[in-house]
This record gives structure tokens, C-alpha cells and sequence, in this order.
């Protein structure tokens, strides 16, 4: 464990990132096309190597399927102004069969009841991704 | 006042919008250039058309100058899974000047001694900027 500077930025070890990745429920979602940059915020499970997602048919999944690459920022900020953040990137993959259990089943790890229990209980319009971050940079200042 | 059905999405109204900006403190912004898009999280103050933001010289900056078009992303989750977010998207502006101790004025209402007090206190490579929010959604979820 390093024992910052206050007020220092600090860069994250991978371990780091993992460990906050898993600890924090709110991911947002940078994508890009024709000219427009969209950020939504989503909900998400992390397993170790992708974020998974349970969303709806709408403007980031339009745009997702043109223009695969995105941005998955992760933030905390606390009262006292200490803060971490993550920023990574990764490749939209929409998941059937097989793929959507797994995610579920990640999504239930992460909040339990919350995550639909049955990929067929799905309703038309639902889809399941994932983004299998391939870089991942993270940053943190204790106050 | 409106009374959603729990879990219902909600389109909040320009002055919902606006005091939900003026509440907040942290702004996911999103740019891209040349194939990347970048969301990195700001702290920001909001005088009801502008954010403004204190930051140093770095990749936000240098992709904001080459493209200048971004989105401004703000959302607030709470435990229940009650959320609300606004998207907007407006033009960079670097500031400089009277300009700049106006931003400063706008960040000091917003926090008070954090803000810096002194434009001429700014370091080298500290860099003060505004965008004007041309577009602005918002949404809410009560749960």
C-alpha cells in the first residue's frame, strides 16, 4: 500500500482497478457517431474482464451497433474531496443464447434479486451486452 | 409536482433540469477525435445556460480544442434505484480574462473557498473553461 501526498493523484494498480470495478454499480458509457458523442449512464456487472449490461433498444445501442468502440468511465467522489476514477475502453458485443445467461448470472452476483432471474423473461426490445475492456487506466487523490 | 408510477421513466422539465445542474457537483464529460471517444468526470459549477470548469492542461483539452462539440452527462443514483440524469451537449470555450474570473465567481457560489479566489493564482497549464449547454434532456426514474 502506498501512503500518499493529500491532495496527489495517484495512479491505480490493475488490482486497484479491478477491486473498484467490482465495488461500484454505475458505469458511463461514451459512444461516438456521425459527429455526435453520446454519454449515458448504465447499470453494470463486472467479472474480472468485461462490464455486462441490461438495457433497452434506444440511442446507445443504435449507435453501439454502427460504431463498436467505447469509452467506461467509473468515478467515487466523497464528501471530503477525495475521489478515484477509471477510464477504459472496450468493443460493444451484443450477447444472445448462452452469452445472455452468463451475463445475468453476473449481474445477479453483483445485485441479487434485482437482475432479471430468466433470459426468457426478457421482454421484446431488451438486449444484453458486454465490453470486454482491453484498457483500463485508473487515478485516485486522498484529501 | 407529478406523482409517477414507481419505476415509470419521467422527462423532467427545463427548470427541473436546471435546479438539478445547479445541485450536482460532478459532470461526465464526453469528447472524441480521430476514432477515440473520452469521458472523463469534472467538477463543475452551472450558472442556469454555462458549466464552468478549472482544470490543467491535458488530453481533455487538447482533444476539446481540435473538437470542440461535447456531452455533458449528470446523474444521481440512489439506494432505493430511484435515478435521474440530464444529457446535454454544448461547444467548448476556453476562457480567458474577465471571462475567466467570472467562471471563478460561478465555482466559488457553487463551493465556496474550494474554488481558487484569484485568476492571476492559477498556475501554468491550469486552464478555465466554459460550454454553453445548447441541449439538454433530463430523466427520472422514482422506485
Amino acid at each position: 500500500m502506498h501512503s500518499p501526498d493529500r491532495g496527489a493523484i495517484v495512479e491505480l494498480s490493475r488490482a486497484e482497478i479491478d477491486s473498484f470495478l467490482r465495488q461500484q454499480r454505475i458505469a458511463r458509457l461514451g459512444c461516438h457517431l456521425d459527429g455526435l458523442t453520446y454519454v449515458v449512464p448504465v447499470i453494470y456487472a463486472f467479472d474480472g474482464a468485461s462490464i455486462f449490461v441490461v438495457t433497452t433498444e434506444g440511442q446507445k445501442v443504435s449507435m453501439m451497433r454502427s460504431s463498436p468502440r467505447v469509452c467506461v468511465e467509473v468515478d467515487e467522489y466523497d464528501t471530503s474531496g477525495s475521489w478515484r476514477s477509471v477510464i477504459a475502453y472496450g468493443d460493444y458485443e451484443e450477447l444472445e443464447g448462452n452469452d445472455v445467461e452468463e451475463a445475468l448470472a453476473a449481474l445477479r452476483d453483483a445485485f441479487g434479486r434485482a437482475a432479471p432471474a430468466e433470459p426468457r423473461g426478457l421482454g421484446p426490445g431488451v438486449v444484453v451486452f458486454r465490453i470486454r475492456l482491453d484498457e483500463l487506466t485508473g487515478r485516485s487523490v486522498a484529501r
